[in-house]
């Protein structure tokens, strides 16, 4: 049986953007419609919509999931162990982003629609065996480790922080750092440096102790960025150094 | 036929800088008269502008666009190729440059008064042939596939960010986060680490959202830093570096 | 005289995490009772808790403080030099962190809560022997010096902020910038990037002040954040580097 | 003639903390007395001070400055080449900043009072052969180029930042974006993320315009940070690692 002049392993190839001569085109299409359904999610939620443009947005919504729903019903048919592919990471996937479907049917359902994101993993597949992707993932998965340790003090200085904090604004403003949860989002715009102005502390000693964590926060901050450069340094081009060095020995060596 | 003495081809040498005798003078004066154009542009938007002081700005304009029309004229007149220099880069700069000198002849046209801002680009003229500035730049050439990748990631995590925000704010502040596009502007000012504090989450699940999001975004405005620090690192004093080591190596081979 | 079939050397060893059958098991639950403790005292903080749930948070605060007496006790009587630990700083911290165990008996002494938080510190242990710590340790430790100075000269820069905004701001803006110390909060929100905005100049002096010690501020700020990596990059691979070409060199010699 | 037992070169060596058996204890106590000198400036523009702390600050600043004198008439007689001194870079430091005693004759001079900032620059002397900062002055120095260029790029950036909002908003907020050198403001403080908060866009181009503008800014702000920490990698440890490289390079020259 062929579809359209395919055989089955064939279709499966197309869709992947792996088939020889159709190459990417309809992988990179299945992409792009990714991106759009995002886009509509998006624009539906806008309160100014006029009646035609939530009609149109609809519709392209409608076309988006149909071509989803042919793409799966592609794959689990023309795929060689298709109850293999249902239950794969990728399959599972597949399916939830055309549950919304069933929204059009029963609309009580609109919170499934954002299930739909979940094919926004697909868009990883675009990076596979990417150089530049490849180097970020492994300097990142070099300095795992020191990640974990850094959100661990991190974490504990985050809490010290609100502790203190309480302690100084409480009296001064009940409402701002009602609690110590409460002051730990204060403490978290403030260690992150984005300091939206919401809450911030009015006393002499509030303020100092601020000063003193501000400064403390942004030597702690440096340790991601620090630790992410480093990694990235030794990522690629430390093999490059080495070639070079093994070369210019391996000249010593005649 | 000479100019004040100087030969055509000469004329363009003291425009471009590179005359042997009259040396960088006559270019320096026009970028000079570029970067005194870019200021009277900011001044004259100036509400609190007196009439003597609007018709000072008037006048310095009207001089530097009328020194602007000779260095066009000139350099059209005196290349050995006028049409090839019309067309270029430069020459279509240099024309748009001269443009807004129309607005005098008709006052309807104010807005073409900014197209004048191109000539800032000849600025990077400058900086032709200038180490550090390539050094800055082969920097940044060699991340450009990662750059490409971490602004799509970017992407992806603002609009992420947008939609969760959306879910837990929408309901409590119907005004700051109306819609997921107008979300879009909370994570941008929160990721970035501005946080102009006109948006911020109020209710328990936003501010744990956001609180994630933030240590999260720390460490993605982490990479394209860390990025810039590899490359540099690696752009200008590895060849130092791997020249002082053939020397050393050069020696053993004695 | 054994306690649950342990010898008292062993049930040091069983609290420690460092016993050979048990293992971790134990130690790690007193790790995690730790960590609730601390979440507990942020819990209590907040005005809008019912009375059942209080009653649930100070029956889980009497359960835990009763296992660290009992742990303590267990420590002091167990250890082969009981007044050498009890003094120790571990043996210190250990007790400070029962005394607010007399708060039930006394509930005057409702301050004395917080001091639990020192057993914070025991947290710490968790990363005994941790490379990627030992890494950021090293690293840290590396640029003792640098940091010292940096925060000399940030501090410099601070006061000297505070002085210049004072003299533009003070005139126009006598509540914000009432003082030159309280120009200081002024500045550190400004140098550190975090900004909440409650307080900003609005001369034009102050202004253009503001521009340029924004900008010197980034310089700053990169300093430590450089420091910090440039550290972190000489820290841990320079060792396998000059391992390798150990290696590369060994292999010359042959 | 003798000062306490001193040389009169002795005396000097003693006030720069040169002498042998003195060693740094003077010096450090000028140093001291600068620090409080600074401290002194800010508390006395406090409008809380009572009349007996401002009597005790009047005390502190009059005993300092009587010392200054007397530091800068023995500088003065016990040089070798008193004009020299008193003409060099530090000998009018030193003069400017006695020079505030008039105020207590002329109590219309409060301004001169500042002018005994400049003493803070003594201070940069503490750090004289240190060589941390010696580090970090050869890193900053190695990347003089590339730090006036990136000033130029982030200006123009800044300037074309502020031309476009200055165009998207002036329209829906004549008030904070009223002309093009207001709209600079604006830019400023986001460009470097403090973001006060008390400009910000609301229009819809606006707003994407500063989200375009936010993500450049991170990449902008990444040039320094990256230039400074790629410096300090080069800075210092280079000279061990060539150490390292010429030694185990000898070995093979056996």
């Amino acid at each position: 049986m062929k579809l359209f002049g395919f055989t089955r392993a064939e279709v499966i190839e197309v869709l992947d953007g792996t088939h020889p001569r159709v190459g990417r085109s309809v992988a990179l299409v299945i992409y792009a419609l990714i991106c759009i359904s995002a886009v509509v999610i998006a624009l539906e939620t806008m309160p100014s919509l006029t009646p035609t443009m939530t009609t149109v947005l609809v519709t392209v919504e409608i076309v988006i999931l149909t071509i989803f729903i042919i793409e799966y019903a592609l794959r689990l048919t023309c795929s060689a162990h298709p109850i293999r592919y249902a239950f794969s990471f990728w399959g599972i996937v597949d399916f939830l982003a055309i549950v919304p479907a069933l929204i059009f049917m029963m609309p009580d359902f609109a919170t499934i629609r954002a299930i739909r994101l979940l094919r926004l993993l697909r868009l990883l597949k675009l990076f596979k065996a990417n150089n530049a992707l490849d180097r970020i993932a492994r300097a990142l998965d070099a300095i795992r480790a020191e990640f974990a340790i850094f959100f661990f003090i991190a974490a504990v200085a985050l809490y010290l922080a609100s502790v203190g904090i309480y302690h100084f604004e409480h009296q001064a403003q009940p409402e701002g750092f009602s609690s110590i949860p409460e002051s730990l989002w204060w403490a978290i715009a403030t260690f992150t440096t984005v300091g939206y102005g919401d809450v911030y502390p009015i006393t002499v000693g509030g303020r100092i102790f601020t000063g003193v964590i501000m400064l403390i926060g942004i030597g702690i901050i440096a340790v991601p960025a620090g630790l992410v450069t480093a990694a990235l340094t030794e990522a690629a081009p430390t093999d490059q150094i080495l070639t070079k060095e093994t070369e210019s020995n391996r000249g010593d060596e005649q």
